[in-house]
């Protein structure tokens, strides 16, 4: 199967169920930085294994693919009576911003849907479906569902769970270091990997750090290199409020600082300048991570990027609020230095964290690995 | 193209160059754990698209892959004459153990012989195909040279360099950590990975350890799982000669124990159980690691496995002798421990090893990674 081609007119061709999918997947990438905190979703209008229509989740409140897909059609003067509508999620039955999707199918009168998967909302999933079969409309689900899922994972994290998707990124030498002891931490990895970075910054709701990352880097955390009409908001852990007013990523867009307390006059000049105080003390007098994350779902984050210090990064291990790690390791040897995460040693082997490795990728020079936790196993020891 | 058959019968067909080119790469593989100190080659011979003779080199002293081909073909009862070989590396032109295969390929009638690269010795480079050429046969040499010079990247290396291929094996969770400090240590790597690693074992014609991991492993060093008529010689450094002649790796085959100095009546009693000792001291007292190599070198070893501790690697390292790292990652997270290299701490991160990633795949639940360095970049401090 080639590359889809998103470019589609009138002469693109569809042979197969999957290569529909296939093209309204690529469809869905499109809205890769546009729909948030909507999910990424395409649609594919098919005559005749001719693409007469396609289109993608457009920014909330504006219409979501199916629609698109529609409009396209019409505006190609194309006759979708019976036609097959490719869908990467299943169309919603209900009245958001929006109008329902299902009913927008029917009566356009198409002939068939093939959703990648059925809603993740246990509360909502198969009602699209149901409806569009009430109609009379051919439907089947399941088709291609894993990339459709990964293209939302967080979305789906934060409908299931109520949390969003947490990816940690690291990057270090091959055995380990992401900076010598004394702290030098520059260009470990090539700049395809900082570039692939950007993409993976680009996509998420949120970028968190903590305060030991912002005193020794200053970073600002933004997105270059992607044209981003929703930047992720910076997120900084500081339990403290230690940040101090000139610090770079405090200039630009607000920022939300998270903190256990605060003197009140920083608190407020913060505010002042335009950035959130957010307090979530845990008895230790340090940020309840597990409520910060509780917290950004219910602020509509569906996923989380988190680029910070050995030390954050430990303790977002140790609390269980970390689903994923974005790892890049560079073609090189450091030796003793600063390790990815701060963790405490083990009493024995058998504690080790297991993960599952899920994707493995040369990026320039570099190597990136997608390691996942398995849902059970991130919990451990919340209360330390 | 599809995965060559190897086992070639009247119904094998080749449709192109790269297709037959590709067999005989496959026949070259079935010699891998036979041929040493001989190069692994093979032969495929092809007549209006059929295959009608195919062969690998056999053990030293042995036919090589054409007469094994040519063999093969008589006895299917096949005509050669005008027919077509493809051989993994250049046809030799001179008399060793064996007549020379350039000879037996002119006078079978071939018409054409394609070689996937010429010899690497630079002496006699060209010199087989221009016997070939100089007796009417059309030949080419180029297609596929790179998996055919990776399968006996060993016997080049010391044909080039006087020196075997030195390759570091190491595992480690995705943070680096082979052991806890403690030395714990086992099943980090799944049995996939483990698995691998005694393919890699079996592949060279030395096993290199250390008496650190003699002493805390006591480890057998064998090759497990493979039949390997040519098991590697076990090669132990240790400058002190402070090994046990109950160590298991000194049971079964004989060892080649390599130290700075010895105890003469600790050398009388290792030679009286069969090993051989090496003495090879430096000014420093420790034994003299890039001498090793070209002892091992002199010895006929085409691919040095090494391993070893985090502290023996680290040497090999800082004397330039390692060409290649094999590096298993498991998906999980160990924290403090002990690391793969015992380097010591860099002054500047400008002054870290680069290497570049060679291979990356993915073995059972774990990461396979083989990063080389550059030729150039390997000699750092050679006299540290």
């Amino acid at each position: 199967m080639a590359e889809p081609n998103t470019e589609a007119n009138d002469t693109t061709r569809i042979a197969s169920d999957s290569e529909g999918m296939a093209l309204a997947l690529a469809w869905a990438e499109k809205g890769m930085y546009l729909t948030a905190p909507n999910p990424r979703v395409g649609c594919v209008i098919v005559r005749d294994g001719v693409v007469i229509g396609a289109g993608h989740t457009q920014p909330a409140g504006q219409a979501h693919a199916e629609v698109q897909a529609l409009r396209d059609a019409a505006a190609r003067g194309a006759d979708v009576r019976g036609a097959t509508a490719y869908v990467t999620l299943e169309p919603c039955s209900h009245h958001g911003r929006t109008p329902p999707c299902a009913d927008a199918l029917v009566q356009a009168g198409l002939g068939r849907v093939v959703a990648a998967m059925t809603d993740p909302n246990p509360l909502v999933a198969g009602r699209g479906l149901a409806r569009l079969e009430a109609a009379g409309i051919a439907v089947s689900a399941g088709l291609l569902a894993e990339p459709a899922r990964e293209l939302n994972i967080g979305f789906f994290s934060r409908m299931q769970r109520g949390l969003p998707w947490v990816r940690l990124k690291a990057a270090a030498s091959l055995d380990g270091a992401t900076a010598l002891a004394d702290g030098e931490s520059q260009w470990i990895t090539g700049p395809e990997a900082r570039a692939d970075g950007h993409a993976w910054r680009a996509r998420a709701q949120a970028i968190l750090t903590g305060i030991g990352t912002v005193k020794a880097d200053d970073p600002q955390l933004t997105v270059r290199g992607i044209d981003t009409p929703l930047p992720p908001r910076r997120v900084i852990v500081d339990s403290r409020l230690e940040i101090e007013p000139g610090a770079r990523i405090l200039q630009g867009a607000p920022c939300w600082i998270v903190a256990a307390s605060a003197d009140p006059g920083k608190a407020a000049a913060l505010r002042a300048a335009g950035h959130e105080l957010i307090l979530l003390p845990n008895p230790h007098g340090k940020v309840d991570l597990p409520a910060l994350m509780r917290e950004l779902g219910r602020r509509d984050i569906n996923e989380v990027h988190v680029e910070a210090g050995a030390r954050l990064n430990a303790s977002l291990l140790r609390e269980g609020c970390v689903d994923e790690l974005l790892v890049y390791l560079a073609p090189s040897l450091i030796g003793p230095g600063m390790g990815m995460f701060a963790l405490p040693p083990l009493a024995r082997l058998a504690e080790q964290r297991r993960l599952r490795f899920h994707d493995l990728a040369r990026v320039g020079e570099d190597i990136r690995i997608l390691a996942r936790f398995a849902p059970a196993a991130t919990a451990i020891n919340p209360e330390e």
